[in-house]
């Protein structure tokens, strides 16, 4: 149950519903998701949200795929069940094998295990690190 | 200031002392960092992390700097300062480039944002991520 | 599903009993949400919570919508479904216009980003901002 | 330490440049702060977070301060040092008295603590906080 | 709805159904959760996993009821509602008693709360904490 | 760097010197620590936390050790450094050995992992896990 009414085409302001066409017509989908239809309460952000999103998220430096993989991390991290949900879906659409899905998760596993180690016993950060000097 | 003290090889127990040797042929290093320092005042946990890293973190079906930009990625939304640093280096060590970081951070900052608004609006999961059916 | 039962009045122990009366007393209204139903379960947990929220969540030096505002970016970022219902809820009970709603939420998701940038490039603190010397 | 090199005018990127001038400008400063200056690295990112900033921050349906409360709320959450510092210092710079301080305060204590409470019991939303029907 | 399908032993790779094998046999269970049998898809961490469980979760230095309070404790902070109910549900095989549990979620409570207050103002650490000089 | 002044007997106000000097008696020290003199700048939170934290913490259905450890479990998920050391020190002056502290930091790694793994698969929560029909 979401906090805000999940908007379509009809209900939504003229503003929100071009970026569901930009959404649609940049993905080839048919509809856009809930994520899109909640925000479009706020035209502004909808849009500021849409557009970071279509920037970022295209292959650069690092390709589509592992922007996903990175995404899917973070998520977990933050425990963002609904995040989590999509770019899941979004790494399989991209390509994303079982076999790279678990070692994605063998890798935010392991990191879980240090993050809580290295915190615990609040081990000093190694001068070695320093890139900056 | 960690809440254990860092054992050196001359402090460890023979079983740590072991570890340590392995990461440094491992690692071709000539010192072992401060997380395995504080981790050998367990030399059973010592042992099980490091094998664990060992084998999570070589190259497989993701390759292996793929892996430490995941791992600062969690590392990031778990506030382990220790572990940003420690994985950072890594990953410049393995060669990423300063156009990868950017873009490292740039999914990171996307993802804390939209993590932020889909649970701030607890916004329902489509049916159409489900691949269970 | 819940860890524990629902208390209703039939089942509460009188001390539990007394604090539902004063919760439908002090926010006139007909029943007491669930977090209370739930917190029956140890009448000195619940009376201490609840004596806690009213003193707490009263009018002062900040007013009652900007103290569900802070409630509601913290839930966010704890990721607590519960209480960013309870709390967006009560929000809108006390006036929050969806003017109000679309910048609380611009603000959080500005929050998180900068939050992820400023702990993964783990930047130092300015000295300009210690209120101390 | 940070991961970047805290970039100065000298060092900057043109483009970076032109930020820095315009963040000195708008906020009437003599230099900018350390988060700017580490992700002036990237200068479309620092130009990103800066426009939103500059955007979400100002003044609207919710008050400059009120802004700034939330933003420490969020920080505090997401254990973000360096943010934290930033805010509480942009809060005491816009008039926040040390009496708003401290309700703020109480509120992140009591949302902390009913945020745990709710997840450990896992207590379900009640159908009474569903404003979509 | 997971994101990867449940595996029965019908469906599972025999390394994963004789890990099946050995928790029924452990637990002196009639079926495993839905945990092993989503980790399943991978066996070689299904493994992992559980052979880790079964020897840190024995019974120690620290028995194992506290083992299950701290898992709890955790989950609860990192807002994992899978394992606030599986290790709720453990630590009631295990003899938790409602009056241990409420205690536990005061604990959890409190330090929720000053967890928040101590970050939200950067409270120097004593250096009577300090154990190594 | 604190982002309130450390306030002594000298500096703090009737009542926040009353709660200090009840705090020096019921523990035993000469001297409070940080986190009391910077929440000394809100008497009344002062008071409140110490009474909670007096109350709490006292031997019950869960020991005093007990209590510690799930403090410090709490803690570490949250990234409090400051809460780690206090709790960590308080853990040892009641007696915690190195075989408990290993155990402890053991279980907290295991269950950071499978609390990413549970959160990263959304696995849904098993029917026998309910304890209320």
């Amino acid at each position: 149950m979401p906090t805000v009414p999940l908007l379509s085409d009809a209900d939504a302001h003229p503003v929100a519903s071009a970026v569901f066409e930009d959404i649609r017509l940049t993905r080839q989908v048919a509809d856009v998701n809930n994520f899109w239809k909640a925000l479009a309460n706020s035209p502004p952000l909808l849009q500021h949200v849409w557009e970071r999103a279509k920037e970022v998220m295209q292959p650069g430096a690092l390709d589509a795929l592992t922007k996903e993989l990175i995404y899917i991390a973070v998520s977990t991290a933050n425990s963002c069940e609904y995040c989590i949900h999509s770019h899941t879906a979004a790494a399989r659409a991209k390509g994303m094998t079982s076999e790279q899905y678990t070692e994605l998760q063998a890798v935010i596993a392991l990191a879980s295990t240090t993050n809580a180690l290295a915190t615990s016993m609040q081990v000093p950060v190694d001068q070695s690190f320093n890139v900056i000097s």
